[in-house]
């Protein structure tokens, strides 16, 4: 069966060849990150742990999945055991700073060790990754006291995080939610309401676990201008960490789930539980978004890395599985039939799995590389191509995964369909990442809507003009596919253009042509990516074999995946009217 | 949790507004089909026996699935029971010959029926499903004594029966099988080997299972050109079916798969087991078509029929789900949100999942009218279309069906991802549909290679003059659809000769082009098919509120789902050549 292997190889040329990434950690003040050797090195430990440690773990884990008696929620097998490991080989303070108890390292390279995590264990991979959440927001709006009592073992993983936001009437519309926050005395303040869909909710794998919840105070205006966040223990740690008090935080179901399953989801109550605000009153959600960049560019990686592990699992298979002969003649005389690989149609999956898995790590660490920017430099410039390639991140990434998982299903034929193939497993864990965070659709809001249109596409055309300028200057023997990037990129802008026309006239049109705009715009996004790591293979110092492995794989995407702006863009012209139809026509 | 309503206003406009069904059975000498007012009952009472028989059993169905027990197979709780009031109220016998104590009704209201058991149950309709085929390769290959030792209870659903292809290492290339079959003194065979994905192999639904199993006899010539047809009963009833012996037929395990988990999928040995030749030696693969097409375009019927009951699910739920407001103004001033449904985007998916099935379903329809054709009339015209709109059915459909089910769990968010909301079930349901019965990709080289380019283009020549032909004919008002339908009529014929002409230089252009070409074909057809239904709903007898919603639909589909044949058309031209790649170019 499946048993995951970094490709460390691409993820090194990412990082070294095309992004330079050990000048841009100079340029940051990150000395020790700054040095190659060590980053390779990083990225070897990782590799070696996620195939050695979580990958054995990833389909018995889907198997026996998360349980709960009386409250108490048990990990699968070997769970706990790994991440006992990875929080004491420092993986979880990778990029947390060292007065924290961290190694200072870059978040980019942490994304690195996230993507093979992810591959490896998606289910496992939540746990600390929603520690990590926690952090950024604590780092970033705690009080110092809080700071000091919470930060050092969410840190180094003795405890954990969860974001506890939604509620069983609201998930996208956060303006709905119910749950009270209550003054108390001491200056703390009473929680009191239920949450759904809470990972990492309840578990087995640390001492105590730290929740961020959103409520709402008692003269919180309505909507999302009235929400607050707080920070709630499960076990209250009052006098000097001495003393263990029961926080009223308790877990009375874990959702049964398509997939993910190692990954417990659970229902989470708070009955008057201690809380302590977060930030500013009734501004909880703005607490939320410093996070939101890197929650949702992380859900984008959850779904190439589940498309990575697939497509390693469907082209074991294509190389092995005899049957039939090529068309074009016998490819293996010797054998009774030819491996499937020989198919143009088989290979044609196994490229798209290649191309889109590529393109997205590829689009991931350069968007990294903008947080690093942001977080580490302020860097307001950064900042604003961040927010804008944000939602493509979570939208295409994920979308583009849960294909991929799919043609992984699709080349094992009957075999795909059988759970002990993981294939099918891969799909089920790949279908949440179009979901959470934000739906798909949301997040196609978020990028026409808000980042584009209310901007006056000033970010967009920023990056329309780097993609544009960055095609002009790659090698001559790339140029053909340099032109379609910058027409399609001229394209891009005017359509954007002919939105925010339409759009003056019916608000609908925006929420008509989002999904395909953001997925005309990921297409483009991603052709852009491939097309500057063609010109980089081109004079690095990679072996022959990869850099022909690359231009074939750039040259596959723009001739078999690109192309699908084409339809996109005839959606996003054919607008809302045709989606005006009476709820009742939809009875029929 | 939803309750599968059959669509039967939909289903009865197809039958009678569009396709005439009693005047046609009228043609075929079936007297009794002919009288509207029957066809319009059976359709109520199927309705009536999935929604309240079949439904209430699929979700627990999905969460217990098959036990095995020493070589014994359960079936979930009311499995048993309902399959014995399915065959008690005749069900089993609806178009079977009256002779063999069938109702005598034709093949095509059948199907109707089928649909409805495959949208309110796909697992159980698999059990009734296999013996219809099994009862099809009987009435035409097997002696007369064999049928009348077998056919009368299969007919009754007394018996059910198999059909044993696959083997651990062949399942496209059926030419590699190794089962064996060797004479035995008194006539019959005796049949040695493993078949793995045997659908309905072992159960405890019926008396008796009769398999037929694909075995290759001593002298045969090596490939599919060496492959019998043998009945292999799980029991033998040899003395006027008084004495019952065991056949050495057992069931060593049942597989664990990604969905249809009610359906019990079987590994069968056979040792030295007694089997009865089917056919002429060598002659099994030619058995085994008689009952493809049937076979294919049920496994396409699956497809949208699941696609239904998801929509059926997600309509519902964006009615009464609140979430925001819209952009376009508040909708519903009374409630704390607007219901979902008035974003744009979750009409996007609602009604593409109502245009897909609607397609598929006047599609499916029209296909079942020309098996009867063929089947009742050997009507050699309509086997031509027949032969090549089969891979459309089963591909298209089931890729459709497919999409439509995503977009369903999609439209509930995260809910759509927990198991008691039933809509992630349709998911992994529907996700066998796009491999068994030949994965979409054998499917779309038997599409371009067998009944296309080996043809000469004959049939698709014939196929696109009757779209382009019908599509002149319409009313005034559904011009502009029509025009389209038109223009990509002669386009698809123009990329089938391209290929053709590619093919006489390299044969993989075929396996390179096939699968868009079956998806490009498939989008025109389906828009054929919505463009007609249209044209009979002006001038039916329907509601103006059926009529609104036919039109919307047609509209929606033009606009917003038929478009992608331009991507479909990038990729059929960009060829082989982007797919040539060194096996090693996949590795890194």
């Amino acid at each position: 069966m499946p048993q995951y292997r970094a490709p460390t190889e691409d993820m090194q040329f990412v990082m070294h060849d095309w992004l330079n990434m050990t000048q841009h950690y100079q340029e940051l003040g990150m000395e020790e990150a700054a040095d190659k050797e060590l980053v390779n090195a990083i990225i070897e430990e990782s590799a070696k742990f996620s195939s050695e440690v979580l990958s054995p773990i990833n389909y018995p884990g889907d198997q026996t999945g998360c349980k709960i008696e009386n409250g108490k929620v048990t990990t699968p097998e070997g769970f706990k055991e790994a991440y006992k490991q990875y929080c004491e080989s420092g993986w979880s303070a990778l990029a947390e700073p060292q007065e924290l108890g961290g190694q200072g390292l870059p978040y980019s390279l942490s994304l690195v060790t996230a993507e093979m995590s992810s591959s490896a264990n998606t289910s496992w991979s939540m746990y600390p990754g929603l520690t990590h959440g926690a952090i950024s927001a604590l780092k970033h709006h705690a009080t110092d006291e809080l700071k000091a009592a919470y930060l050092p073992q969410l840190v180094s993983g003795v405890w954990t995080g969860t974001m506890c936001l939604t509620e069983p009437h609201c998930g996208s519309d956060l303006g709905l939610i119910k749950t009270k926050a209550e003054p108390a005395e001491d200056g703390s303040y009473k929680i009191t309401g239920s949450k759904i869909f809470i990972s990492a909710g309840e578990h087995d794998m640390s001492d105590n676990i730290i929740h961020l919840v959103l409520a709402k105070l008692p003269d919180a205006p309505d909507g999302t201008k009235g929400i607050s966040l707080f920070l709630v223990p499960k076990i209250l740690n009052t006098e000097n960490n001495t003393t263990e008090t029961d926080n009223a935080v308790t877990c009375s179901a874990i959702e049964h789930k398509m997939g993910i399953k190692a990954s417990a989801t659970c229902v989470i109550n708070f009955e008057e539980s201690k809380g302590y605000l977060i930030g500013q009153p009734h501004n909880g959600l703005m607490c939320m978004f410093t996070m939101m960049n890197k929650a949702r560019l992380a859900t984008g990686v959850q779904g190439y890395a589940i498309a990575e592990l697939s497509r390693q699992a469907s082209l074991d298979y294509a190389k092995n599985r005899l049957q039939m002969r090529s068309l074009s003649g016998v490819k293996a005389p010797d054998k009774p039939a030819d491996p499937i690989i020989v198919h143009p149609d088989v290979k044609r999956m196994l490229l798209t799995q290649k191309a889109l898995t590529e393109g997205c790590r590829g689009l991931a660490y350069y968007v990294a590389k903008l947080v690093d920017k942001v977080e580490y430099q302020n860097d307001l410039e950064a900042g604003r191509i961040l927010d804008l390639l944000t939602p493509i991140c979570k939208a295409f990434m994920s979308e583009a995964g849960f294909e991929s998982t799919n043609h992984g299903v699709q080349v094992l034929g009957g075999h795909g369909y059988i759970a002990e193939w993981e294939l099918e497993q891969q799909v089920r864990d790949a279908r949440i990442t179009l979901i959470y965070e934000g739906t798909n659709g949301i997040q196609a809001l978020d990028f026409l809507g808000r980042k584009i249109l209310r901007d006056q596409g000033k970010a967009l055309t920023q990056w329309l003009t780097e993609i544009a300028t960055a095609a002009q200057q790659v090698d001559e023997s790339l140029k053909p596919l340099a032109e379609k990037v910058m027409w399609y990129a001229k394209e891009c802008g005017e359509l954007a253009q002919g939105i925010g026309m339409s759009a003056q006239k019916d608000m609908d049109e925006v929420g008509a042509a989002a999904f395909d705009f953001l997925m005309y715009a990921g297409y483009l996004t991603v052709g852009h990516v491939l097309l500057q790591q063609a010109n980089a293979v081109l004079s690095s110092q990679q072996s022959d074999d990869f850099k022909q492995s690359k231009l074939q794989t750039t040259a596959f995407y723009f001739a078999r995946i690109l192309p699908r702006v084409k339809t996109h863009k005839a959606l996003i012209q054919s607008g809302n009217a045709v989606l005006e139809c009476r709820e009742f026509d939809l009875d029929i």
